[in-house]
């Protein structure tokens, strides 16, 4: 984001009038490298969420081939189907692409391995500490990016050797932690000397221009993403997405520190009626197993989860990922007159 | 925010490098004119939060007198000293400044003709619906800025008669919704004619380039102000503030309807057990009973309210208001290269 230096630093030719000057500048200051695209190789700051289920190897593939990095979000699935899922990444892209780990994987140690065997250039990282996998990633030149929801988070991830950090807000959907974008993301920047990517709450030029005044090299994005083209994710869950509205999302699991963002539905009152009623942890976890591949899969979403980030209100279309990146660049260059 | 085409429609002198183009281009840019500088006639698109109990005069006078808004908070205060609080502030400044009339207060009427007798220019408002004293401010040439938390607030509001809203996040101290300042934002820019002034997590030039990037045409702060060298709240709370990390908030009343963010200590400790256990809001309501004066006042900072934003994290020092705008506004503007 040093556009200031950068242009100052250009030689130009000069023009008569202001306007041609500014136009100039303005054409010469295009450029949105950023520690993170140079970091990973990418055309444009914008990274996939790795989202359990929903991103698997076509929009991986599809946001990788449209300049930005896609992810394969390996959730909890088993070692051998991540491998899959990235053997047919491969064969739909050259450019790198990322997998997300999800440290809670009773395979975790495996695909762990799998990433190194695969060549994947890029991981991120949820739900705990990769301290463990850090040597063998480092060695094999994959970026390990662990994806935090706290100041003190990201401190330990740069010192157990991470080369960037994804500061996650509350709005975001799925698992979240309490802090929000807005307050986050200037005070990890603050706090880590290695590049930071926002996440939550972004889906627009603007957002990912807030992101870079916040003081970000890159903006995460899940539910946009969600409603793409090459989003594989029943018809019945992006029209959920698309259909709501600012404050149609509810947090479940407050009560037993796992707090899920979602839109609300059938399923979400009943869960929020079991906390209030005190209800065991077992009763609640009845009601949601297996209730993510419900909606994704099934289209179930009455009974089903429909993660969801609070941004889902301002989502209005399905575009192709190409078309939403394009998109989004360009109403960013406009606001940061790049 | 509209500099690109001023930046063209003014012509200009041209110099030999692009450097010196650059610079001249950026100082004929400096302008921090915005619809709610022009609205309001104030200098600096930056207003100060109505905080009950924390803004009183002292504080309103100041940041007035600094080129923002300055407010007085009504709270549940009586009319008549609300008054004797705009009386005072009015031998401080010249300059206009506001007041936040909270709507649940026993005395609201009272207050809503206080501000028209007193010549107030700004009324904000929160904690329900101004409708039925908007003709009264209107017609007393008043602009009236209610607080809201979501879209559908927003519109009402607009169609009520409102000059501008206040679109309050979910990271702010006090009372909140649950919308983020990331989300809620362009939402409510999208939603309204008017203009938005984005509150909820802003404390620094990047928190004000962000909200500028969302569509704001100003930003709400309150949690840096609490601590301003103006700021007549007891040391022990200010200190509180300063000491507090990015994820040191608490929201107590989500069961019961009414949210507040607050710092973390025994008395948010105690009202979330009792939470827990399902106490009646009685119970819950003996434990709050002038909890917030004990600790503004008192210096209570064990069993006081201290209501602070998530931002807390950030906020380091005291500092007087006019060097809080100024640093903001210089931040900002390299940013935003105006």
């Amino acid at each position: 984001m040093e556009c200031v230096k950068k242009r100052a630093s250009h030689s130009g030719v000069c023009g008569r009038y202001k306007m041609d000057l500014y136009l100039q500048i303005r054409k010469m200051g295009i450029n949105m490298k950023t520690k993170i695209t140079e970091l990973l190789g990418i055309e444009y700051p914008i990274i996939q969420g790795g989202m359990a289920w929903v991103a698997e190897y076509h929009l991986a593939a599809a946001v990788s081939e449209a300049g930005g990095l896609g992810i394969i979000g390996a959730g909890g699935a088993p070692a051998s189907f991540v491998r899959e899922q990235i053997q047919k990444a491969k064969e739909l892209t050259k450019k790198p692409f990322g997998v997300n780990v999800m440290l809670m994987n009773p395979e975790a140690d495996e695909i762990a391995k799998v990433v190194v065997e695969e060549g994947v250039k890029v991981v991120t990282t949820g739900a705990g500490n990769p301290g463990k996998y850090m040597a063998m990633w480092k060695e094999a030149g994959i970026k390990v990016i662990p994806v935090v929801a706290s100041v003190g988070l990201a401190k330990m991830m740069e010192r157990a050797g991470a080369d960037a950090v994804v500061a996650e807000g509350t709005e975001s959907g799925g698992h979240i932690g309490s802090a929000t974008t807005m307050t986050l993301v200037p005070q990890v920047v603050d706090a880590v000397s290695i590049p930071v990517i926002a996440a939550g709450g972004i889906a627009d030029g603007r957002g990912f221009a807030a992101a870079m005044m916040l003081g970000a090299d890159a903006v995460q994005m899940g539910t946009r993403f969600l409603v793409a083209k090459e989003c594989t994710v029943h018809e019945n869950y992006k029209q959920k997405v698309i259909a709501a509205k600012d404050i149609d999302s509810a947090v479940t699991g407050m009560s037993n520190g796992h707090p899920v963002r979602q839109i609300r539905n059938k399923l979400t009152r009943e869960y929020l009626q079991l906390e209030k009623e005190g209800a065991s942890l077992e009763e609640m976890e009845k009601l949601t197993l297996g209730s993510l591949r419900k909606a994704v899969v099934e289209g179930d979403v009455v009974t089903g989860t429909i993660m969801a980030g609070q941004i889902a209100g301002m989502v209005s279309k399905e575009q192709t990922c190409k078309e939403m990146i394009e998109e989004i660049m360009s109403e960013a260059e406009k606001l940061l007159k790049l």
